[in-house]
């Protein structure tokens, strides 16, 4: 297809297209002579996906760049490629942060039975986590620690579950991780929020919302 | 105690404590004469949590303001305060948002058996979450969300019967679910992140972070 009609079935404006392709993110069409190109089902799933990663997860070009590489060439060690991939998306580690020791998210982790390993980035992310609720003074007992981890762990064996067979496809399952990652989250949060409101209306008695 | 005693107790600078002060997140302390003046235990804690949603959370100074508000003036309806000052925290709404109908969220929060109430600030974000998901053409089946929902179920009734004694200290039990809801949530999902990485090493074979 040309230009304008991958423009059409992908709903992309063509300068964006043509951005795409300079930033390396989208193969360049199949030369047809003067100034035209062929485009193929392949683009139109790939613009699809680098919307997705720029437009509703909100990354930045170059993690966008990094996630499509792994795509393009997973390698062997399809464990390691899908946590980078996964990493590629915030929060990312902050500069200062030269100590990776991690004693909070090390004690929570080890207590649960996990696997510690310092370089996940999400081990970086729960010791801050932890951190700032340190520092406030709020409690987070090894009660609560276990309760969340808990629904956390039936939450990702759900995930795991029904990810792509990673040997036949690393591609979808990369595609999988990265998306399932980044916009389930904000799902479950939404749903700790409703379940909170839900919950606190039953133990405070609410105000029926339809006699406002 | 005079405000560079304050500011010691607390590691406030002087000039922050002012400017809460005229912000009027602080109340002044008591005139001692000429430009003295005497702040108490009372500004020790406020001060903390001014800091704690300033700086941990990262809330705008009007959010603060308005979740001060909502402390020291609670009302007879705290289950209509208790949403009002978890709404001060991101994510805000957005502005092109004038369709309150939620038709996502409607048919997700009515299937769980959950109240479905338009003016939470929750459900206009389950609303923007599953319509981000439904953007990038990944599923989210029934079993899917009724397996998050549970999960998140799980955690918040943890979160709510742990809520401080809401008519007797309606101050500790904002606090508490404005911090608890703001700060666990990272907690949850760095959680879910690691829970990944553990099952998905069991599921792939995962290189042992000792031989690295």
């Amino acid at each position: 297809m040309r230009i304008s009609e991958l423009s059409a079935e992908t709903n992309v404006p063509i300068p964006s297209i043509k951005y795409y392709v300079r930033e390396g993110l989208l193969e360049p069409g199949t030369p047809l002579g003067g100034r035209q190109a062929d485009y193929s089902d392949v683009h139109v799933t790939r613009l699809r996906l680098i919307r997705a990663l720029l437009d509703v997860v909100g990354l930045p070009i170059a993690k966008v760049r990094r996630i499509l590489e792994l795509i393009d060439e997973p390698g062997d060690d399809l464990f390691t490629t899908l946590g980078e991939a996964v990493d590629a998306l915030p929060p990312y580690a902050q500069g200062s942060e030269t100590d990776a020791a991690w004693p909070r998210a090390r004690a929570v982790i080890e207590r649960l039975g996990w696997t510690f390993d310092e370089r996940y980035a999400a081990t970086g992310q729960l010791e801050r986590a932890l951190a700032a609720v340190e520092g406030t003074g709020i409690p987070l007992s090894e009660e609560r620690l276990d309760t969340y981890a808990a629904a956390a762990r039936q939450v990702a064996a759900f995930d795991i579950a029904h990810m792509p067979e990673v040997p036949q496809n690393p591609a979808a399952a990369i595609e999988y991780s990265v998306l399932g990652t980044a916009l389930y989250e904000p799902v479950l949060v939404a749903l700790r929020r409703l379940a909170h409101q839900h919950l606190a209306a039953e133990a405070l008695g609410a105000p029926d919302p339809a006699d406002s």
